[in-house]
C-alpha cells in the first residue's frame, strides 16, 4: 500500500483527512467531466481544511492519496475494473489497476488510519432480492470496519428498506444528519425513518469517540446526509422514470451485474441529466460534511 | 462503562456473576410488576450464590450492575429506548438512557468480563422474512461474542426454523438443556430438534471451556432451557391465539417494528394473561440455571 | 488439539502441508472404498512433495493429521457425526468422535497453521432458499478464516448463483484455476462466470501473499478447479437425473437436512455410479493442485 506523502504527513500530524472513492471517477461520470469532478471534490476537502485521499489501485498497488497523474489514469484508462475488498489481493498479485468501491475504499482508508470517508450512495440489497440473492459487499465491510462514511443513502434503484434492515442486523450505526429520515440518494428523503439524528460535526465526532471508548466490534458509522430539497431530483420525475427503468429492465431481460448500470443510465437519460446533477450535489455536500467531521474528530485532544 | 462495585468485586475474585437484560423491565412488563420482577430475578441469582448484573444505559453511561435507583429508573421512566449494540455509541454521545436488548446486553456483559447471561427469548428471523427483510441483530452479535446465554428459545411470534438455520449459518452453538428439542418460549417445545443436549451445569461449563481451548472466532453458546411442561402455556390455546394475532396484524396492516409489540400484546390479552405467566416462568428458570452454570464455570481451577 | 508429529514437523520446518477433510470418508463414500480413497488422497499429496493432514475429531480431541488407525476409525465407525465449527466444543466436552465438514476443517487447519486445504465441493445456499432458510456454515467460516481452499465448486444440488452471490457479499475471494467459469462440481463448468483467473500454483501463492500483505479481515481464497472435461459427468445425463431427483424429493416430501443425502444418493444411482467417479476425479485433481500450491507457498523466502 502506498500512502501519498501529503496524506501520510497529515495523518502523522493528526490533521484531518477525508477518503474519497474512485469508482465515481472511473464508472460514474462521463469524460472529461469525471476528472473535473475528482479535482473539484478534492478542492472541497481542502477548502474545509482537510487533506483529500482519493483511493484507487494502480498497477496492483493500492494508493491512498492520488496525484494528478493518478487521477488522470483513473479518469481515462479504458477497461478499469471495480475493485471491492475481495478483489484487492488478486489485483495486487496480477498487477492490475482499478477503481475501488465502498468496500475496497473503506478497508484501505481504515487500514491507512483514515477515519472519515465521503461517497455518494452505498451499495445495498437489490430490488428483487426475494427471488435473486444480491447484497452488496459494502454492507458486510461496514459491519467490520471502524470508519465513518458520509453518504446520501443508498442508490434508489436498490431496495432501501431491506438495506436498512441488513444494516441493523449487522450492527452498523446509522444517524441522520439534521434529518429524521434516511435520504433517498437523488431525493432528500427515502421516506424511511432513522433511529438517531445529529445536528453538528461535533456531535458526530462524539459518537465516533463513543464507538472507540466502547471498544467493541469494529463497525462503521453511517452519516446519512440528504441532498438539500432545493437541489434534489424532482420526486415525481424520479418515481416515474425509475418505474419505467425497472419495467424496461424486466422487458429486456437485463439481470445480474448489468442491472445497476442499466438503471443508472436510464435515469440519467430519462431525467435529461437531472439525476446526474442531483447525484453530484449530494456528493459535494457529503464531501464538505465529511471534511467538517474529520476536522472535529482530529480537534479532540 | 460503569461496573458496580459488587459486580466488579465478584469478577475480581472469580466469583460467579450473571448478566440480566433490561428490556423485559422497561418494555416487557406492566408497572409496577416490572420492578418486582427485576428484583425477584436478582434474588434468584443471589439465592443460587451468584451476583446479578442487570445491564442498562443511564444518561449515556452503560451500567453493568444497577442499584435500586437504577432499576427504578428503568422500570418507571417514560419513553426509554431499546438499545442494541449499534445504539450504544449514539446513546453515549447524546447522553440518553435506555434498556439494552440481547445484542446490547451480550456485548456489555462480555466486555465487562461476564460470561453467563440469562434472558427470556432471543430475537430472530421474523415470520414473513421471505417478503420483508427482518433478522434481529441479536443473531449477528451472538456470532461474534463469547457469551453463554440461557434462554427459552426465541419468541414464538418469530420464524423458529429460520432462526435456527441462521444460528447454524453464523456458527452459534446451540445445546438443549435436558431436552432434544428447541424450546418454544411459552411452550416446552417448538417441535424443532437440537443437535446437542446437556444434562448438567457442569457439562455446560465443560463446553464453555472447550470453546476457550479451541481459541476460535468468539461465538456464543446458547443454552436452550425449556419452561417446564406444567408451567407452559396450553399449546392449543397458544396456537389458536397466535393464529388470530397473525391474522389480525395482517388485516389491520400492522407491519415493521410495530409487529412484535402488537403480537405480544395480543397474546397476553387473548390468553387472559397466561402467556405473560409462562414467559415469567421461563425467565425465572433461565435465571436459576444461568446462576448454576456461572457457579460451575467459576468453580474451575 | 492434537497435531501429528509428521504434520507438526513439516509446519515447524516450513515444508508444505495440505489439509484434507474427513466427511468424504465417513459420509461420502461406501465402505471399503472410503478408506482406499482416504489413503489414495494422502498418497497424492505425498507424491507432490507435501505432507497430508487429514482432520477429524476422535474421542473429543481434534486431530490434525490422522494415522492409519485414525483413518480406519473414520472409515468404519458407525454413527459418526458431521462436525462443523460450532460442533467442535460440544464434541470436545462430551468426548465424541466425528468427521469434520469444510467449516470445521477450515478452522482446525488454520488454527494449526496450515494454509492450504483440498476438498470436493463447498457447502452453499440450498435451492429453495427463497422459501426455506438454508445457507451452509462453510460460507461464514470462509468469510473469517485465512485459508486457501481448492475445490470443484459447490455441490450442484445447491443453488450455485446464490452461493456465488453470498461469497461476494461476505468478501470471499474466488479465482478460477485455468478457467473463466465457476466449475459445476460433477461438471467442468456451472456456466457462471468468475471474476479472476489464475494459471499456475505460483500465481495462486502470489494472491495468498497479497492477502497477507493487505493485512485485512481474515477471509479465505477459493481456488475453483474444474474437473477436466474428459472426466466430467455427461452434462445432459447430469441435468436429466438432477431434475428427476429434485422432482422425486418434492413428491416424497423430503425436506431439511434429509435433502442433501437424498439427492446425492439419487444422483449416484441415476447415473449408474458415474456421479461418484466424477466426484472422485474432482477430489483427486483438487488434492494434487492443493499440494502444488502449498509447495509454491512454502517456497517463498
Ligand atoms: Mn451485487
Ligand atoms: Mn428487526
Ligand atoms: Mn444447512
Amino acid at each position: 500500500m502506498r500512502v501519498s506523502d501529503e496524506v501520510a504527513g497529515a495523518l502523522a500530524d493528526g490533521r484531518p483527512v477525508v477518503a474519497l472513492e474512485s469508482t465515481i471517477i472511473s464508472h460514474g461520470l462521463p469524460q472529461p467531466r469525471n476528472l473535473q469532478v475528482a479535482l473539484e471534490l478534492e478542492g472541497i476537502v481542502r477548502e474545509a481544511g482537510s487533506v483529500p485521499a482519493t483511493i484507487a489501485v494502480l498497477d496492483g498497488v493500492p494508493h491512498v492519496g492520488l496525484d494528478k497523474t493518478g487521477l488522470e489514469r483513473i479518469a481515462t484508462e479504458p477497461g478499469l475494473r471495480k475493485l471491492g475488498f475481495r478483489d484487492l489481493a488478486p489485483a495486487a498479485a496480477l498487477g492490475l489497476s482499478g477503481a475501488t468501491t465502498v468496500s475496497g475504499t473503506s478497508f484501505l482508508a481504515a487500514r491507512a488510519g483514515i477515519r472519515v470517508f465521503a461517497t455518494g450512495g452505498l451499495g445495498g440489497v437489490h430490488r428483487g432480492w426475494t427471488a435473486v440473492q444480491d447484497e452488496s459487499a459494502d454492507l458486510d465491510m461496514l459491519s467490520r470496519t471502524r470508519i465513518t462514511i458520509v453518504c446520501a443513502g443508498v442508490k434508489s434503484i436498490l431496495d432501501v428498506p431491506a438495506t436498512l434492515q441488513r444494516l441493523e442486523t449487522r450492527q452498523v450505526t446509522v444517524v441522520g444528519y439534521r434529518t429524521d429520515h434516511f435520504p433517498g440518494f437523488y431525493l432528500h428523503s427515502s421516506g424511511e425513518p432513522v433511529d438517531w439524528r445529529v445536528e453538528t460535526p461535533a456531535e458526530t465526532a462524539g459518537i465516533m469517540r463513543a464507538q472507540d471508548a466502547l471498544d467493541g466490534p469494529e463497525t462503521a458509522l453511517i452519516v446519512a446526509n440528504p441532498v438539500p430539497v432545493e437541489l434534489q431530483l424532482d420526486p415525481s420525475l424520479h418515481d416515474r422514470v425509475l418505474s419505467e427503468a425497472l419495467r424496461a429492465a424486466d422487458e429486456r431481460g437485463v439481470t445480474g451485474q448489468a442491472i445497476t448500470p442499466f438503471l443508472l443510465e436510464y435515469l440519467v437519460e430519462g431525467t435529461g441529466g437531472a439525476s446526474l446533477e442531483a447525484n453530484l450535489s449530494a456528493v459535494r455536500g457529503n464531501t464538505r460534511l465529511a471534511a467538517e467531521i474529520a476536522a472535529s474528530w482530529t480537534a479532540r485532544t
